[in-house]
Protein backbone atom coordinates (compact mmCIF):
# COMPACT_ATOMS: atom_id res chain seq x y z
CA UNK A 1 0.00 0.00 0.00
CA UNK A 2 1.43 2.98 -0.66
CA UNK A 3 0.96 5.62 2.58
CA UNK A 4 2.51 9.31 2.93
CA UNK A 5 6.08 7.47 4.48
CA UNK A 6 5.69 5.25 1.02
CA UNK A 7 9.69 6.72 -0.72
CA UNK A 8 8.89 7.24 -3.77
CA UNK A 9 11.29 8.59 -6.75
CA UNK A 10 10.72 9.38 -10.70
CA UNK A 11 13.66 9.17 -12.73
CA UNK A 12 13.69 11.25 -15.44
CA UNK A 13 11.25 14.18 -14.81
CA UNK A 14 9.98 15.33 -18.90
CA UNK A 15 6.47 15.99 -19.61
CA UNK A 16 5.43 12.94 -18.51
CA UNK A 17 7.47 12.46 -15.47
CA UNK A 18 6.69 15.62 -14.24
CA UNK A 19 2.95 15.25 -14.82
CA UNK A 20 3.47 11.94 -12.48
CA UNK A 21 5.50 14.35 -9.81
CA UNK A 22 2.79 16.70 -10.12
CA UNK A 23 -0.50 14.59 -9.41
CA UNK A 24 1.66 12.48 -6.88
CA UNK A 25 2.32 16.20 -5.03
CA UNK A 26 -1.46 17.42 -5.47
CA UNK A 27 -2.41 14.36 -3.65
CA UNK A 28 -0.23 14.72 -0.73
CA UNK A 29 3.35 12.54 -1.71
CA UNK A 30 6.75 13.36 -1.23
CA UNK A 31 8.36 12.78 -4.41
CA UNK A 32 12.27 12.53 -5.26
CA UNK A 33 12.93 13.25 -8.49
CA UNK A 34 16.21 12.49 -10.51
CA UNK A 35 16.92 14.18 -13.88
CA UNK A 36 20.06 15.27 -15.76
CA UNK A 37 19.31 19.02 -16.62
CA UNK A 38 19.82 21.12 -13.25
CA UNK A 39 16.97 22.92 -14.66
CA UNK A 40 14.19 20.61 -14.48
CA UNK A 41 15.31 19.92 -11.42
CA UNK A 42 14.97 23.05 -10.49
CA UNK A 43 11.80 24.11 -11.75
CA UNK A 44 10.38 20.99 -9.94
CA UNK A 45 11.68 21.96 -6.68
CA UNK A 46 9.92 25.06 -7.04
CA UNK A 47 7.18 24.15 -7.66
CA UNK A 48 7.16 21.74 -4.85
CA UNK A 49 6.62 19.00 -6.89
CA UNK A 50 9.46 17.05 -5.81
CA UNK A 51 11.48 17.66 -1.64
CA UNK A 52 14.38 16.69 -3.25
CA UNK A 53 16.30 15.92 -6.68
CA UNK A 54 19.63 16.10 -8.48
CA UNK A 55 21.56 14.34 -11.05
CA UNK A 56 22.75 11.79 -8.64
CA UNK A 57 21.62 7.70 -9.02
CA UNK A 58 22.15 7.58 -6.01
CA UNK A 59 19.14 9.04 -4.81
CA UNK A 60 17.28 5.99 -5.74
CA UNK A 61 18.60 4.38 -3.25
CA UNK A 62 15.99 4.30 -0.20
CA UNK A 63 12.80 4.08 -2.55
CA UNK A 64 10.05 1.87 -2.22
CA UNK A 65 8.74 2.69 -5.54
CA UNK A 66 11.05 3.96 -8.68
CA UNK A 67 9.20 5.15 -11.45
CA UNK A 68 10.95 5.59 -14.50
CA UNK A 69 9.88 7.90 -16.98
CA UNK A 70 12.92 7.61 -19.57
CA UNK A 71 12.67 7.27 -23.56
CA UNK A 72 12.70 3.39 -23.61
CA UNK A 73 16.39 2.63 -24.43
CA UNK A 74 17.63 4.73 -21.97
CA UNK A 75 15.54 2.73 -19.04
CA UNK A 76 17.11 -0.05 -19.78
CA UNK A 77 20.33 1.35 -20.01
CA UNK A 78 19.44 3.16 -16.77
CA UNK A 79 18.55 -0.39 -15.18
CA UNK A 80 22.26 -2.15 -16.42
CA UNK A 81 24.20 1.04 -14.97
CA UNK A 82 22.37 1.46 -11.66
CA UNK A 83 20.35 -1.08 -10.64
CA UNK A 84 22.59 -2.14 -7.73
CA UNK A 85 21.28 1.07 -6.05
CA UNK A 86 17.85 -0.44 -5.83
CA UNK A 87 16.44 -0.94 -2.52
CA UNK A 88 15.58 -4.59 -1.36
CA UNK A 89 11.98 -5.57 -2.08
CA UNK A 90 11.35 -2.16 -3.91
CA UNK A 91 8.83 -1.93 -6.67
CA UNK A 92 9.83 -0.29 -10.27
CA UNK A 93 7.30 0.84 -12.73
CA UNK A 94 8.27 2.92 -15.88
CA UNK A 95 5.48 4.61 -18.59
CA UNK A 96 7.08 3.40 -22.17
CA UNK A 97 4.94 3.26 -24.63
CA UNK A 98 5.99 -0.11 -26.20
CA UNK A 99 6.30 -2.98 -23.92
CA UNK A 100 7.87 -5.93 -25.39
CA UNK A 101 11.50 -5.03 -25.95
CA UNK A 102 11.41 -3.00 -22.40
CA UNK A 103 10.01 -5.67 -20.47
CA UNK A 104 12.08 -8.53 -22.19
CA UNK A 105 15.88 -6.73 -21.56
CA UNK A 106 14.89 -5.50 -18.22
CA UNK A 107 13.53 -8.82 -16.82
CA UNK A 108 16.45 -10.37 -18.34
CA UNK A 109 18.86 -8.43 -16.02
CA UNK A 110 16.86 -7.26 -13.57
CA UNK A 111 17.86 -8.50 -9.32
CA UNK A 112 15.35 -11.17 -8.30
CA UNK A 113 15.00 -9.08 -5.37
CA UNK A 114 13.02 -6.10 -7.25
CA UNK A 115 9.65 -6.16 -8.95
CA UNK A 116 9.33 -4.62 -12.23
CA UNK A 117 5.59 -3.81 -13.06
CA UNK A 118 5.23 -2.81 -16.61
CA UNK A 119 2.94 0.70 -16.74
CA UNK A 120 1.63 2.50 -20.16
CA UNK A 121 -0.16 5.88 -18.58
CA UNK A 122 -1.74 6.51 -22.30
CA UNK A 123 -1.17 10.26 -21.71
CA UNK A 124 0.93 12.61 -23.57
CA UNK A 125 0.84 16.07 -25.88
CA UNK A 126 2.66 17.65 -28.39
CA UNK A 127 5.22 19.28 -26.65
CA UNK A 128 8.46 17.79 -24.42
CA UNK A 129 9.61 19.29 -21.59
CA UNK A 130 8.54 19.43 -17.51
CA UNK A 131 6.91 23.03 -18.65
CA UNK A 132 4.30 21.41 -20.20
CA UNK A 133 3.25 18.98 -16.91
CA UNK A 134 -0.14 18.42 -16.84
CA UNK A 135 -1.57 15.72 -14.55
CA UNK A 136 -5.47 16.84 -15.58
CA UNK A 137 -4.68 14.91 -18.51
CA UNK A 138 -4.97 11.79 -16.74
CA UNK A 139 -8.48 12.36 -16.09
CA UNK A 140 -9.45 10.98 -19.47
CA UNK A 141 -6.65 8.38 -20.01
CA UNK A 142 -6.37 4.54 -19.77
CA UNK A 143 -3.47 2.85 -17.60
CA UNK A 144 -2.62 -0.11 -18.61
CA UNK A 145 -0.46 -2.78 -16.67
CA UNK A 146 1.39 -5.53 -18.99
CA UNK A 147 2.12 -8.07 -16.06
CA UNK A 148 4.08 -10.99 -16.57
CA UNK A 149 4.16 -14.50 -14.27
CA UNK A 150 7.12 -12.75 -12.10
CA UNK A 151 4.58 -10.15 -10.69
CA UNK A 152 2.88 -10.50 -7.60
CA UNK A 153 -0.25 -9.65 -6.04
CA UNK A 154 1.34 -6.58 -3.67
CA UNK A 155 3.12 -5.38 -7.15
CA UNK A 156 0.64 -5.15 -9.18
CA UNK A 157 -1.77 -3.78 -6.61
CA UNK A 158 0.74 -0.89 -5.98
CA UNK A 159 0.19 -0.24 -10.02
CA UNK A 160 -3.09 0.13 -9.69
CA UNK A 161 -2.56 2.42 -6.82
CA UNK A 162 -0.60 4.54 -8.69
CA UNK A 163 -3.04 4.86 -11.71
CA UNK A 164 -5.98 5.44 -8.80
CA UNK A 165 -3.60 8.11 -6.80
CA UNK A 166 -2.70 9.89 -10.32
CA UNK A 167 -6.83 9.97 -11.16
CA UNK A 168 -6.46 7.94 -14.42
CA UNK A 169 -9.52 7.38 -15.98
CA UNK A 170 -9.31 3.20 -16.29
CA UNK A 171 -6.66 0.69 -15.44
CA UNK A 172 -6.98 -2.27 -17.52
CA UNK A 173 -4.21 -4.94 -18.29
CA UNK A 174 -3.19 -6.19 -21.79
CA UNK A 175 -0.28 -8.85 -22.38
CA UNK A 176 3.04 -7.41 -23.76
CA UNK A 177 2.34 -8.05 -27.64
CA UNK A 178 -1.32 -7.41 -27.23
CA UNK A 179 -0.44 -4.25 -25.73
CA UNK A 180 2.40 -3.45 -28.64
CA UNK A 181 -0.06 -4.63 -31.74
CA UNK A 182 -2.81 -2.44 -30.09
CA UNK A 183 -0.47 0.78 -29.36
CA UNK A 184 0.85 -0.06 -33.04
CA UNK A 185 -2.92 0.66 -34.53
CA UNK A 186 -4.31 3.06 -32.69
CA UNK A 187 -1.36 5.20 -32.10
CA UNK A 188 1.73 4.93 -33.77
CA UNK A 189 -0.25 4.11 -36.61
CA UNK A 190 -1.84 7.36 -36.47
CA UNK A 191 1.49 9.06 -36.48
CA UNK A 192 3.10 7.76 -39.40
CA UNK A 193 0.02 9.56 -41.20
CA UNK A 194 -0.10 12.71 -39.77
CA UNK A 195 3.47 12.84 -40.08
CA UNK A 196 3.20 11.75 -44.18
CA UNK A 197 0.81 14.48 -44.67
CA UNK A 198 2.79 17.16 -43.05
CA UNK A 199 5.58 15.74 -45.45
CA UNK A 200 3.85 15.68 -48.87
CA UNK A 201 2.70 19.04 -49.33
CA UNK A 202 4.66 22.74 -48.40
CA UNK A 203 1.62 24.89 -50.20
CA UNK A 204 1.40 27.81 -48.21
CA UNK A 205 -1.82 28.45 -49.46
CA UNK A 206 -3.31 25.03 -47.73
CA UNK A 207 -3.55 26.68 -44.40
CA UNK A 208 -5.90 28.91 -45.52
CA UNK A 209 -7.82 26.64 -47.06
CA UNK A 210 -7.91 23.63 -44.12
CA UNK A 211 -11.14 22.20 -42.30
CA UNK A 212 -11.35 20.43 -39.27
CA UNK A 213 -10.53 17.31 -40.62
CA UNK A 214 -6.93 18.11 -42.27
CA UNK A 215 -6.24 19.65 -38.59
CA UNK A 216 -7.36 16.90 -37.11
CA UNK A 217 -5.51 14.49 -38.79
CA UNK A 218 -2.24 16.46 -38.55
CA UNK A 219 -2.30 17.49 -34.69
CA UNK A 220 0.09 14.85 -33.63
CA UNK A 221 2.65 15.59 -36.80
CA UNK A 222 4.01 18.14 -34.06
CA UNK A 223 6.14 15.64 -32.21
CA UNK A 224 8.88 15.03 -30.09
CA UNK A 225 11.45 14.29 -32.36
CA UNK A 226 13.81 12.35 -29.39
CA UNK A 227 11.49 9.97 -28.24
CA UNK A 228 9.14 8.57 -31.23
CA UNK A 229 12.12 7.54 -33.96
CA UNK A 230 13.03 4.79 -30.58
CA UNK A 231 9.11 3.74 -30.29
CA UNK A 232 8.67 3.18 -33.93
CA UNK A 233 11.85 1.12 -34.16
CA UNK A 234 10.77 -0.88 -30.84
CA UNK A 235 7.55 -1.87 -32.38
CA UNK A 236 8.69 -2.04 -36.30
CA UNK A 237 6.93 -5.61 -36.85
CA UNK A 238 3.69 -5.03 -35.77
CA UNK A 239 3.82 -0.77 -36.82
CA UNK A 240 5.22 -1.84 -40.71
CA UNK A 241 2.40 -4.47 -40.14
CA UNK A 242 0.40 -1.75 -40.03
CA UNK A 243 1.13 0.73 -42.41
CA UNK A 244 1.14 -1.97 -44.85
CA UNK A 245 -2.39 -3.05 -44.09
CA UNK A 246 -3.08 0.88 -44.58
CA UNK A 247 -1.49 0.95 -47.63
CA UNK A 248 -3.32 -1.97 -49.09
CA UNK A 249 -6.85 -0.53 -48.01
CA UNK A 250 -5.94 3.04 -49.29
CA UNK A 251 -4.89 1.40 -52.40
CA UNK A 252 -8.21 -0.22 -52.98
CA UNK A 253 -9.98 2.82 -52.03
CA UNK A 254 -7.94 4.49 -54.91
CA UNK A 255 -8.92 1.77 -57.74
CA UNK A 256 -12.59 1.86 -56.63
CA UNK A 257 -12.47 5.75 -57.10
CA UNK A 258 -10.75 5.14 -60.88
CA UNK A 259 -13.11 2.58 -61.85
CA UNK A 260 -16.21 4.71 -60.45
CA UNK A 261 -17.72 1.94 -58.40
CA UNK A 262 -20.23 3.51 -56.32
CA UNK A 263 -21.88 0.57 -54.92
CA UNK A 264 -18.33 -0.61 -53.50
CA UNK A 265 -17.98 3.00 -52.33
CA UNK A 266 -20.88 3.14 -50.73
CA UNK A 267 -20.70 0.05 -48.93
CA UNK A 268 -17.24 0.75 -47.74
CA UNK A 269 -18.47 3.96 -46.07
CA UNK A 270 -21.44 2.27 -44.65
CA UNK A 271 -19.38 -0.21 -42.54
CA UNK A 272 -16.83 2.67 -41.62
CA UNK A 273 -19.88 4.93 -40.41
CA UNK A 274 -21.22 2.22 -37.79
CA UNK A 275 -17.85 1.14 -36.65
CA UNK A 276 -16.86 4.72 -35.85
CA UNK A 277 -20.04 4.91 -34.00
CA UNK A 278 -18.48 2.62 -30.95
CA UNK A 279 -15.82 4.69 -30.82
CA UNK A 280 -18.12 7.53 -29.33
CA UNK A 281 -18.52 11.78 -30.64
CA UNK A 282 -15.34 13.66 -30.72
CA UNK B 1 -27.61 43.73 -53.39
CA UNK B 2 -29.72 41.38 -51.20
CA UNK B 3 -32.39 43.30 -49.54
CA UNK B 4 -35.79 41.74 -47.00
CA UNK B 5 -37.28 41.88 -50.60
CA UNK B 6 -35.09 39.33 -52.46
CA UNK B 7 -36.96 36.31 -53.33
CA UNK B 8 -34.45 33.76 -52.71
CA UNK B 9 -35.47 30.19 -52.93
CA UNK B 10 -33.00 27.25 -51.52
CA UNK B 11 -33.75 23.72 -53.62
CA UNK B 12 -32.52 20.87 -51.38
CA UNK B 13 -32.90 21.28 -48.11
CA UNK B 14 -30.66 18.80 -46.36
CA UNK B 15 -27.93 19.63 -43.70
CA UNK B 16 -26.23 22.51 -45.86
CA UNK B 17 -29.63 23.76 -47.51
CA UNK B 18 -31.29 23.08 -43.90
CA UNK B 19 -28.59 25.39 -42.36
CA UNK B 20 -29.01 28.37 -45.45
CA UNK B 21 -32.19 28.88 -44.56
CA UNK B 22 -31.93 28.75 -40.78
CA UNK B 23 -29.06 31.28 -41.48
CA UNK B 24 -31.14 33.35 -43.69
CA UNK B 25 -34.20 33.51 -41.38
CA UNK B 26 -32.76 34.11 -38.51
CA UNK B 27 -30.64 37.17 -40.50
CA UNK B 28 -34.11 38.21 -41.46
CA UNK B 29 -34.66 36.91 -45.19
CA UNK B 30 -37.74 35.03 -46.18
CA UNK B 31 -36.97 32.07 -48.07
CA UNK B 32 -38.90 29.94 -50.35
CA UNK B 33 -37.57 25.98 -50.11
CA UNK B 34 -37.90 23.00 -52.29
CA UNK B 35 -37.68 19.53 -51.50
CA UNK B 36 -39.03 16.18 -52.80
CA UNK B 37 -39.30 15.04 -49.11
CA UNK B 38 -42.01 16.32 -47.69
CA UNK B 39 -41.43 15.72 -43.89
CA UNK B 40 -38.84 18.17 -44.67
CA UNK B 41 -40.60 20.63 -46.07
CA UNK B 42 -42.85 20.07 -43.18
CA UNK B 43 -39.84 20.41 -40.57
CA UNK B 44 -38.08 24.11 -42.39
CA UNK B 45 -41.95 25.42 -42.55
CA UNK B 46 -42.03 24.54 -38.55
CA UNK B 47 -38.99 26.35 -37.84
CA UNK B 48 -40.36 29.32 -39.69
CA UNK B 49 -36.64 28.83 -41.65
CA UNK B 50 -38.79 28.68 -45.23
CA UNK B 51 -42.16 30.48 -45.71
CA UNK B 52 -43.46 28.52 -48.40
CA UNK B 53 -41.93 25.18 -49.72
CA UNK B 54 -42.72 21.82 -51.67
CA UNK B 55 -41.62 19.83 -54.21
CA UNK B 56 -42.75 21.79 -57.26
CA UNK B 57 -39.69 23.07 -59.07
CA UNK B 58 -41.95 25.47 -60.04
CA UNK B 59 -41.42 27.52 -57.06
CA UNK B 60 -38.40 29.36 -58.44
CA UNK B 61 -39.92 30.77 -60.94
CA UNK B 62 -39.89 34.37 -59.48
CA UNK B 63 -36.80 34.31 -57.22
CA UNK B 64 -34.37 36.05 -57.79
CA UNK B 65 -31.32 34.50 -56.29
CA UNK B 66 -31.68 30.14 -56.68
CA UNK B 67 -29.50 28.60 -54.29
CA UNK B 68 -29.00 25.02 -55.11
CA UNK B 69 -27.84 22.74 -52.10
CA UNK B 70 -28.12 19.72 -54.12
CA UNK B 71 -25.43 16.70 -54.69
CA UNK B 72 -23.31 17.89 -57.31
CA UNK B 73 -24.64 15.59 -60.24
CA UNK B 74 -28.36 15.87 -59.62
CA UNK B 75 -27.90 19.70 -59.15
CA UNK B 76 -26.67 19.66 -63.15
CA UNK B 77 -29.80 17.05 -63.88
CA UNK B 78 -31.98 19.81 -62.27
CA UNK B 79 -30.29 22.50 -64.15
CA UNK B 80 -30.73 20.15 -67.42
CA UNK B 81 -34.78 19.72 -66.56
CA UNK B 82 -35.85 23.17 -64.71
CA UNK B 83 -33.32 25.85 -66.14
CA UNK B 84 -36.41 26.72 -68.28
CA UNK B 85 -38.24 27.66 -65.17
CA UNK B 86 -35.28 30.65 -63.78
CA UNK B 87 -36.43 34.06 -64.30
CA UNK B 88 -34.42 36.23 -66.43
CA UNK B 89 -31.51 38.19 -64.80
CA UNK B 90 -31.45 35.78 -61.66
CA UNK B 91 -28.39 34.74 -60.05
CA UNK B 92 -27.84 30.61 -59.38
CA UNK B 93 -25.48 29.79 -57.07
CA UNK B 94 -24.78 26.16 -55.12
CA UNK B 95 -22.81 24.89 -52.65
CA UNK B 96 -20.96 21.64 -54.28
CA UNK B 97 -17.42 20.74 -52.57
CA UNK B 98 -15.99 19.82 -56.18
CA UNK B 99 -16.24 22.31 -59.11
CA UNK B 100 -14.33 21.54 -62.14
CA UNK B 101 -17.20 19.17 -63.57
CA UNK B 102 -19.98 20.93 -61.92
CA UNK B 103 -19.47 24.20 -63.34
CA UNK B 104 -17.99 23.04 -66.85
CA UNK B 105 -21.29 21.16 -67.54
CA UNK B 106 -23.60 24.01 -65.82
CA UNK B 107 -22.00 26.73 -67.18
CA UNK B 108 -21.95 24.54 -71.05
CA UNK B 109 -26.00 24.41 -71.00
CA UNK B 110 -27.12 27.57 -68.85
CA UNK B 111 -29.35 30.26 -70.55
CA UNK B 112 -27.10 33.35 -70.98
CA UNK B 113 -30.24 35.58 -69.47
CA UNK B 114 -28.94 33.79 -65.36
CA UNK B 115 -25.88 34.05 -63.77
CA UNK B 116 -24.09 31.32 -62.53
CA UNK B 117 -21.69 31.93 -59.33
CA UNK B 118 -19.99 28.97 -57.92
CA UNK B 119 -19.70 28.85 -54.35
CA UNK B 120 -18.02 26.55 -51.41
CA UNK B 121 -19.06 26.66 -48.16
CA UNK B 122 -16.53 24.81 -46.25
CA UNK B 123 -18.65 23.77 -43.99
CA UNK B 124 -20.40 20.33 -43.08
CA UNK B 125 -20.92 17.86 -40.44
CA UNK B 126 -21.03 14.30 -39.62
CA UNK B 127 -24.50 13.88 -40.47
CA UNK B 128 -27.35 14.19 -42.93
CA UNK B 129 -30.75 15.75 -43.10
CA UNK B 130 -32.66 19.04 -42.00
CA UNK B 131 -32.52 18.12 -38.55
CA UNK B 132 -29.11 18.67 -37.96
CA UNK B 133 -29.29 22.09 -39.44
CA UNK B 134 -26.02 24.22 -37.71
CA UNK B 135 -25.75 28.05 -39.00
CA UNK B 136 -23.28 28.73 -36.28
CA UNK B 137 -20.49 26.12 -37.64
CA UNK B 138 -20.19 28.90 -41.02
CA UNK B 139 -18.82 31.59 -38.30
CA UNK B 140 -15.57 29.26 -38.33
CA UNK B 141 -16.02 27.95 -42.00
CA UNK B 142 -14.29 29.27 -45.19
CA UNK B 143 -16.58 30.45 -48.11
CA UNK B 144 -15.17 29.90 -51.13
CA UNK B 145 -16.08 31.57 -54.60
CA UNK B 146 -14.92 30.32 -58.12
CA UNK B 147 -15.63 32.60 -60.53
CA UNK B 148 -15.49 32.22 -64.33
CA UNK B 149 -15.24 34.67 -67.12
CA UNK B 150 -18.57 35.19 -67.83
CA UNK B 151 -19.01 36.02 -63.97
CA UNK B 152 -20.18 39.70 -63.43
CA UNK B 153 -19.40 42.17 -60.77
CA UNK B 154 -22.96 42.19 -59.58
CA UNK B 155 -23.15 38.59 -59.47
CA UNK B 156 -19.85 38.00 -57.40
CA UNK B 157 -20.86 41.02 -55.50
CA UNK B 158 -24.07 38.88 -54.14
CA UNK B 159 -22.09 36.13 -53.59
CA UNK B 160 -20.12 37.83 -51.36
CA UNK B 161 -23.19 39.60 -49.41
CA UNK B 162 -24.68 35.64 -48.80
CA UNK B 163 -21.37 34.96 -47.24
CA UNK B 164 -21.80 37.91 -45.32
CA UNK B 165 -25.25 37.23 -44.04
CA UNK B 166 -24.49 34.07 -43.27
CA UNK B 167 -21.34 35.15 -41.55
CA UNK B 168 -18.71 32.97 -42.91
CA UNK B 169 -15.45 33.38 -41.34
CA UNK B 170 -13.34 34.12 -44.20
CA UNK B 171 -14.28 34.76 -48.39
CA UNK B 172 -12.04 33.74 -50.95
CA UNK B 173 -11.68 33.00 -54.74
CA UNK B 174 -9.92 30.35 -56.23
CA UNK B 175 -10.40 29.10 -60.25
CA UNK B 176 -12.04 25.46 -60.16
CA UNK B 177 -8.93 23.52 -60.70
CA UNK B 178 -6.49 25.18 -58.10
CA UNK B 179 -10.29 24.14 -55.51
CA UNK B 180 -10.32 21.14 -56.83
CA UNK B 181 -6.80 20.65 -56.35
CA UNK B 182 -6.54 22.04 -52.74
CA UNK B 183 -9.62 20.30 -51.66
CA UNK B 184 -8.59 16.66 -53.09
CA UNK B 185 -5.95 17.60 -50.19
CA UNK B 186 -7.00 18.59 -47.20
CA UNK B 187 -10.44 17.63 -47.40
CA UNK B 188 -10.81 14.23 -49.64
CA UNK B 189 -7.60 12.42 -48.84
CA UNK B 190 -8.49 12.68 -44.99
CA UNK B 191 -11.88 11.23 -45.80
CA UNK B 192 -9.77 8.38 -47.54
CA UNK B 193 -7.70 7.92 -44.83
CA UNK B 194 -10.22 7.85 -41.86
CA UNK B 195 -12.66 5.39 -44.46
CA UNK B 196 -9.58 3.04 -44.88
CA UNK B 197 -8.34 2.96 -41.29
CA UNK B 198 -11.79 2.10 -40.20
CA UNK B 199 -11.84 -0.39 -42.69
CA UNK B 200 -8.69 -1.91 -42.26
CA UNK B 201 -10.03 -3.58 -38.41
CA UNK B 202 -12.72 -4.74 -36.34
CA UNK B 203 -11.43 -5.72 -32.93
CA UNK B 204 -13.80 -4.23 -30.81
CA UNK B 205 -10.53 -4.23 -28.15
CA UNK B 206 -9.04 -0.96 -30.32
CA UNK B 207 -12.41 1.33 -28.42
CA UNK B 208 -10.84 0.65 -24.91
CA UNK B 209 -7.81 1.69 -25.76
CA UNK B 210 -8.23 4.50 -28.50
CA UNK B 211 -6.25 7.81 -27.36
CA UNK B 212 -7.50 11.28 -28.89
CA UNK B 213 -4.97 10.38 -31.97
CA UNK B 214 -6.96 7.75 -33.51
CA UNK B 215 -10.43 9.85 -32.57
CA UNK B 216 -8.99 12.47 -34.41
CA UNK B 217 -8.52 10.74 -37.44
CA UNK B 218 -11.00 8.87 -38.07
CA UNK B 219 -14.12 11.19 -36.77
CA UNK B 220 -14.45 11.92 -40.54
CA UNK B 221 -15.18 7.86 -40.87
CA UNK B 222 -18.93 9.08 -40.26
CA UNK B 223 -19.55 9.89 -43.36
CA UNK B 224 -23.13 10.55 -46.03
CA UNK B 225 -22.68 7.47 -48.17
CA UNK B 226 -24.63 9.05 -50.97
CA UNK B 227 -22.74 12.21 -51.21
CA UNK B 228 -19.31 11.17 -50.65
CA UNK B 229 -18.61 8.53 -53.30
CA UNK B 230 -20.18 11.32 -55.85
CA UNK B 231 -17.40 13.90 -54.62
CA UNK B 232 -14.34 11.41 -54.55
CA UNK B 233 -15.44 10.72 -58.21
CA UNK B 234 -15.97 14.23 -59.92
CA UNK B 235 -12.23 14.88 -58.35
CA UNK B 236 -10.67 11.72 -59.21
CA UNK B 237 -7.62 12.79 -61.14
CA UNK B 238 -6.47 14.86 -58.29
CA UNK B 239 -7.90 12.99 -55.46
CA UNK B 240 -6.05 9.43 -56.62
CA UNK B 241 -2.82 11.97 -57.34
CA UNK B 242 -2.82 12.68 -53.88
CA UNK B 243 -3.79 9.02 -52.38
CA UNK B 244 -0.37 8.06 -54.32
CA UNK B 245 1.69 10.63 -53.01
CA UNK B 246 0.66 9.62 -49.49
CA UNK B 247 0.98 5.82 -50.03
CA UNK B 248 4.47 7.02 -51.26
CA UNK B 249 5.14 9.05 -48.39
CA UNK B 250 4.07 5.97 -45.97
CA UNK B 251 6.68 3.48 -47.75
CA UNK B 252 9.04 5.48 -47.30
CA UNK B 253 8.53 6.01 -43.74
CA UNK B 254 7.94 2.18 -43.15
CA UNK B 255 11.30 1.44 -45.27
CA UNK B 256 13.05 4.25 -42.77
CA UNK B 257 11.40 2.45 -39.73
CA UNK B 258 12.75 -0.79 -41.20
CA UNK B 259 15.99 0.38 -41.54
CA UNK B 260 15.85 1.70 -38.34
CA UNK B 261 17.07 4.96 -39.35
CA UNK B 262 16.65 7.48 -36.54
CA UNK B 263 18.08 10.38 -38.39
CA UNK B 264 16.38 10.64 -41.10
CA UNK B 265 13.37 9.61 -39.01
CA UNK B 266 14.14 12.38 -37.34
CA UNK B 267 14.09 15.03 -40.11
CA UNK B 268 10.99 14.14 -41.35
CA UNK B 269 9.58 14.47 -37.33
CA UNK B 270 11.30 17.92 -37.53
CA UNK B 271 10.03 18.78 -40.71
CA UNK B 272 6.69 17.90 -39.99
CA UNK B 273 6.33 19.31 -36.44
CA UNK B 274 7.73 23.44 -38.51
CA UNK B 275 5.29 22.55 -41.06
CA UNK B 276 2.46 22.13 -38.58
CA UNK B 277 3.17 25.06 -36.70
CA UNK B 278 1.43 27.32 -39.67
CA UNK B 279 -1.92 25.49 -39.12
CA UNK B 280 -2.79 26.62 -35.64
CA UNK B 281 -3.24 24.58 -32.17
CA UNK B 282 -6.09 21.95 -32.84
Amino acid sequence: MISRATKITIVGLGLLGGSYAKGLYNAGYNVTGIDIDPSTIAFAKKMHWIVEGGPEPELVKDSDIVISALYPRTFVEWIGTNQHLLKPGSILTDVTGIKREVMGRVNDMLRPDVEYIACHPMAGREYKGIAYADCSQFEQANFIIVPTKKNTERGLETARELARILKFHRVSTLDAAEHDRIIGFVSQLCHVIALSLMNISDNPKLCDYTGDSFRDLTRVANINEDLWPELFICNKDYLTAEVDALIAQMTRMRDLINAEDVPELKKLMILATERRKRFGKR
